[in-house]
């Protein structure tokens, strides 16, 4: 890798500026690293985010910064490469300028969007508070927070009926996140909770994963979908297809006519893009996505590019790419490589081809599913690959041994690392503590054993 | 270990109740498990913190969830040992009840007051907003998202005094926990983030320690006192002893007459005792530590015990007792045999006596001091027994092997796992982002490289 600093002319080669620093954003920057082009990443956070593994930040399994790293530190031996943590409110395109959320602008010449996505609620905006959904680390927390303090408000509740509701988790959504989460959900209260309480009994924790469409993971073949049904059943979790949630309350989910009280409410159902389509004036799908062109290019804007969940990319047969890590990483890459072809060689910008190297889902301990597109695998080997994969695919070496050696540990023992209950429940001030305690003198009872 | 759910008489002993589940309480609770005797730990927190390595979580070295174990982890093979995650109110000492926060109350026969320490400001709580103190993984939390983006807003900051006053910290007293943050906040700076920025070098960023007295670490003789001195000042800490903080705003510590701008301020001079002594209506010394007997009682209340921080118990010499893990952890362990065997066999309450096993304090890489009495032990050597010491009291072995590979990895790299900025920095909703920056149109000026 040749001395950035040194490169020749770098400064004379146009402007790029990434917005973002995601898979598809980063893979980008560290893709022109090294190019002699300047490039700037903007990003409101600090870090980049392994998101594929938060569910295991929402489940007591590992802690944020094991799937976090910081973007400076990933891109710090670039020295053509610059961070700025900023929040980006707008995007003029005729003078070519980003605007920051604190009055600043940044001037590009050539620019990226890669602003990923979050969730949606299809309009029902007011359910966010009573179901969060999984995209950032704040929500991780508050489902593990939420989770946790279930058990223990149930640990301490004299009322059967509430202490049913307090041990009963309904995950919205049978998309892969659903799908993790809901198994996850149910190996803690079976494994790694079971032996901790007195009073209640962890492994009697009710798990509901909720889809409206016909079956689960819509996006993998019908076989591993079932496969992936039987395999949550047998965990534990009651798998509904073909039901649709129609009301979410505090302390309740209405599914078509059916109320199921639950302690917990996870959302994995709807994903929105990002504002950029906004931002620039430009065409957008229902979901929000800036429809590109095959070199990923926006349209009708000179220079600017997007790419990873806020885009919306067509595949060789015609479909859109679906929102995966793998698709925005591949992105970054060939729009990298692409750029610095057309910036210092000024060769044409050549279309995105993806290959598929295989979309993955996992159960839990022992069960995954992967397709190959052409070939299908599941159970124990599918598993044992899925924990590979994404050991391979963290960010840095000590992440990748750290959490191997977590897992490892995890796999022998069913314990879990950070069961934190450290912000604050909802309704409550920062101390989370006895929802419906004993009232009155009479002593504590005595627990079951 | 006998099985406690079948020992003899369980139920028919008395009724244990512990307050508090830090070094004393946990202690005193594994001390009781499988006596038979019915113990009940009630604590505000779902989690043991391993406080002494609190400073490694606000300098972004370790994660949270690495010095924290879930209570009811440590405790659950003991079957006589129940676990209430509730906040203590108060204690009626006539009907022999502990009062918690939602109106429940929970009825002993002995009870345990562990409940430790808080900051004090001195009466000018005012100042901490400004300070935070290092006693909570919320604190850790907040000094770490605070010196992070101080760093984050200097990068883009274009006045010089305001970038300088960006990159200075102050920490108030030269206690243990001052000298740990002291050192530890200058090696963040000086070699973890040195290569990250393009605009600033983090190099020439400014750590001031304000120490009131004489000299640092009253507690231990002078020569390791002033060795600790020097070595700090090697690492780039100024080092500010017999000098007074009189007042501390928003950006800037004013020390006697000087104003020293800072952007990140950290508390380490007051403790004071937790409320327990006004729950019992007891006498208290100025800190609010409840005097015991030598048994550890509570004068003038029956079957009352009061250890760890929040309790002011004399040493052989007639000196008060300092408030250290060991101490709270020999006190624990020793109570929790007394109550056995005067529970079970009648015996009387045996008086306390401290072991010193070795007071220390770390000032950083390479350098630490311990003070074993009559020997002492400084610099690289006291580093490792430091290390090892540490280690091996991490409760659980997962922890311990964690916390040993990123030690290693960190002292070859000079990397840290955790720098994340996760929560609001002060001031600002919860995205943190640039400060002060280029307004107007003008191009973001060119970094350093």
């Amino acid at each position: 890798m040749p001395d950035p600093a040194s490169a020749p002319h770098a400064g004379d080669f146009p402007h790029v500026v990434v917005i973002g620093a995601g898979f598809a954003g980063l893979s980008l920057a560290q893709t022109l690293g090294g190019s002699g082009i300047r490039v700037t990443v903007i990003d409101r956070r600090n870090y980049h985010l392994f998101v594929p593994l938060l569910y295991q930040v929402a489940t007591a399994a590992l802690s944020p910064a094991d799937i976090a790293e910081p973007i400076r530190h990933v891109l710090n031996r670039h020295r053509n490469v610059e961070v700025i943590l900023g929040e980006v409110v707008g995007i003029d395109v005729e003078r070519r300028m980003v605007r920051l959320a604190e009055g600043g602008f940044v001037p590009y010449d050539r620019l990226v969007i890669a602003t990923g996505s979050t969730h949606s609620y299809f309009g029902r905006d007011e359910w966010a508070r009573h179901a969060p959904g999984l995209k950032t680390i704040e929500d991780a927390r508050t489902i593990r927070t939420r989770l946790l303090t279930a058990f223990e408000r149930a640990e301490m509740c004299p009322d059967g009926e509430r202490r049913g509701m307090l041990m009963t988790t309904v995950v919205v959504g049978g998309g892969p996140t659903g799908v993790e989460m809901a198994g996850s959900i149910a190996e803690l209260a079976r494994h790694t909770l079971a032996r901790d309480f007195r009073r209640i009994d962890p492994r009697a924790a009710k798990v509901y994963l909720v889809e409206a469409g016909p079956r689960i993971l819509p996006s993998f073949p019908e076989p591993l979908a079932s496969y992936a049904h039987r395999a949550l059943e047998r965990k534990g979790v009651t798998v509904l297809t073909g039901r649709k949630v129609v009301d979410i309350g505090p302390e309740q989910v209405q599914v078509d006519t059916t109320l199921i009280p639950a302690g917990t409410i996870v959302w994995g159902a709807g994903v929105a893009a990002s504002p950029a389509g906004r931002w620039l004036g430009v065409e957008t799908d229902r979901a929000g996505r800036i429809r590109v062109a095959p070199d990923l290019s926006v349209p009708g804007l000179d220079g600017v590019y997007a790419l990873g969940d806020t885009a919306l990319a067509m595949g060789e047969d015609g479909s859109p790419l679906p929102g995966l890590a793998q698709v925005a990483k591949q992105q970054g890459e060939h729009l990298g490589r692409a750029l610095a072809a057309s910036i210092r060689h000024g060769e044409p910008m050549p279309p995105f081809r993806f290959r598929n190297r295989g979309n993955t889902a996992i159960i839990g301990r022992n069960a995954a599913v992967f397709d190959f597109g052409r070939r299908q695998l599941r159970g124990f080997l599918a598993w044992v690959l899925w924990a590979i994969v994404h050991v391979y695919l963290l960010v840095g070496f000590e992440k990748r041994l750290l959490v191997s050696i977590q897992w490892l540990w995890r796999y022998a023992t069913h314990q879990r690392g950070a069961r934190l209950i450290t912000d604050p429940a909802p309704g409550e001030a920062s101390t989370p503590a006895v929802a419906a305690p004993m009232r009155g003198t009479a002593a504590v009872p005595r627990g079951r054993s």
